[in-house]
């Protein structure tokens, strides 16, 4: 009934004891790891002198998988946090694309109660707003904050679809439609002006490969978030005002459009888009996320 | 009738002049001042080249008193312009908490006026915005230029409650309906998220250290503002986009919902929040202040 | 019936060829030029190695002739771009200030069938948005991405009075009737909060001293667009976050507010007003220009 195999988080750098400088730091490291030399040592030194330690369980969004996450995991690591980036139903080396949101939900559900993982920043990009909404209503108890990241905070009632602008709208539907197993995959030019438009051409279409398409029933089921509105979890909302995946404003938009439904929330605000930034400033990205995810 | 003693603004650092490179240049220094060792110099060579010689009055918001105000005063000293930061009744050593908005515009008027205080910019800080438009009111011939950082700019018969979020609202008429004597203090939480958001832990708890139940009242009186509305006073609007106390849009917050309301104005934005970047980055803020008040 | 006396486009170093380290490169130099000592030299070592080569029209806005670009262009042509910057007609050396919409955009596409330019980023700034919006129902195939920077995107039918605030508009119209022959002339202080709010004083006067009274006519005109919104071209939009030129919000402004009315388009943002940055920083200018319009 559920055949996707739950893909447990593999850290990008499977070998990151033996690379040069040895500058990462496993979750269960605790401070103190071997060298390749087979030393153990304190990685204080790697780390800034302030910084907390946290947690973070990274949920990523639509035509993305978990390795939208590398750079970004990689750099928190480096600086003595804690990474989880769970794959979802649909996504990755899934090769179902039937999915429902129900199923994408159970898929991070699932993966943060099999590591027993607690006391975490949950943070949600795009799409994977809707989604750490849905978890944070079935494992709030575990859940030190939610951070949303130029990503939907549905209304009670509402699917993803429902935030679009009417030409959006009308476009995915055209796109969906055209396919022949109900996915929806990015023509370039949509993804070049809405998701990289800060990035160089190379950059783009590097980003561009590592895309597929994008299971399309999701984004337009409409979310029961009853529960959700009644969550007094902590929340932040960070923002690149450079974003332009949806229209910023009159009526649409992650902040302050979606944002602002989130009542008492710390806002973060970054100069990046919405996909480039993970790629080319991952130590940008990982500073506003502990900005965002920090006491 | 007016127990508020008013205090006289006294310079954050009463030993400047014998403080190591003595680089702070008193209101009557008018470009010279005396050297720890008694020599009287010229500070010329400690100002910037192209800068414009300006007084400017700072006018503090709530939970904040004149201190609020102590780095980026001591900036501005340092760049040769002439600081004074009136305190207001029910604030700073003030024990009566029982005031007026009148009263907190009496204080900063009878201080202008006693100092006999002239061409100067007087710089409001969100409440201090409606205490800028009252001030203005009395004294405008004094006043060369008005600006407004992340203030509220009432248009008239409105109270600062007005421009909160119905669930602002509540929250503020909760927890001053919990107090003893008619005032508002914020738990850090809401402090937290709301006016350092972009702080480290460390720096919230040391300013949520110094701040002290805000008087309630003043901020659901109405106010006459029609004199206000014609005056010819220039007048700027100092933004900073990861100010979070009011949600930014969508019929609120501080740009360009209430900015607006200024009619011709300057605009100078910055990347700060509500508080953080008084104790963090004075030097950043006394630039904006300048860029704000200058010709 | 035209009398206008089109200038084509002067680059304004003429001496380029013979400046101190000489990296300009003219349009037609197709990366190869005459160095002053008479040597044919690739000027390849003198470009970003990444970037593509793009041909750049540039069009400027109201009280502005077409030396505005100076600084962007000699930027634009340093790194490898061809620019070029057509006066029109009302504006620059033209004596004659009774025009009417239609003349103006006829100027700039006289100027580049003339030139028989073709595949260039046509950008367009503050009243040059409508300039383009016409243009380039005119000479679409010849046009490979439309650029607005802070410029307005006018709906069908729509004046460029329409889109001012009712304050704006009540003020222009009288400047518009005192005037003796139909121009609006700003007055310095509306100049320096609104065009150049972030300039020092010196920098402002130094850009006013350059403006002239401002052809009234095509301010106040409609214009059909129907075709121009039936065009396949790119588009991006360039926002500048300081710029205060128009009301930011609340049903004003650029953005999102007109930007929006592009549709897809992609957004580059940055941190400068409406004119000064073509004085005090070109090379960002020409930075984000460039991200504009690159493929």
């Amino acid at each position: 009934m559920f055949p996707y195999l739950q893909e447990i988080y593999q850290f990008p750098y499977p070998d990151y004891r033996f690379m040069p400088g040895g500058n990462y730091s496993p979750p269960y490291s605790e401070g103190w790891w071997l060298r390749s030399n087979g030393a153990l040592e304190s990685d204080e030194r790697y780390r800034l002198p302030a910084q907390q330690r946290l947690t973070f369980v990274l949920v990523h969004g639509s035509w993305a998988d978990a390795h939208f996450w590398d750079g970004v995991a990689a750099v928190l690591h480096s600086q003595g946090h804690a990474v989880y980036t769970p794959e979802y139903a649909g996504h990755g080396k899934d090769p179902n694309k039937d999915v429902t949101h129900a199923m994408i939900t159970k898929s991070v559900v699932d993966f943060i109660t099999k590591l027993n993982l607690r006391n975490f920043v949950l943070v949600g990009h795009s799409f994977g707003g809707t989604v750490i909404q849905k978890v944070a209503e079935q494992v709030s108890d575990r859940i030190k904050r939610l951070v949303f990241w130029d990503a939907f905070v549905l209304k009670d009632g509402e699917s993803v679809a429902n935030e679009f602008s009417p030409q959006m709208r009308k476009g995915f539907e055209q796109l969906r439609a055209g396919s022949k197993d109900d996915t929806i995959m990015l023509p370039f030019p949509l993804f070049r002006d809405f998701f990289v438009n800060t990035a160089t051409l190379e950059e783009a279409k590097r980003m561009y490969a590592g895309i597929t398409p994008e299971p399309a029933k999701p984004l337009f089921e409409k979310l029961d978030l009853k529960a959700f509105y009644a969550l007094p979890t902590p929340k932040s909302y960070v923002y690149f005002y450079q974003d332009n995946a949806l229209p910023q404003g009159e009526g649409f938009g992650w902040h302050p459009h979606m944002s602002i439904r989130l009542g008492q929330s710390r806002l973060i605000v970054g100069d990046g888009d919405h996909f480039t930034d993970t790629r080319t400033r991952p130590a940008m990205m990982a500073q506003k996320f502990y900005e965002a995810g920090r006491d």
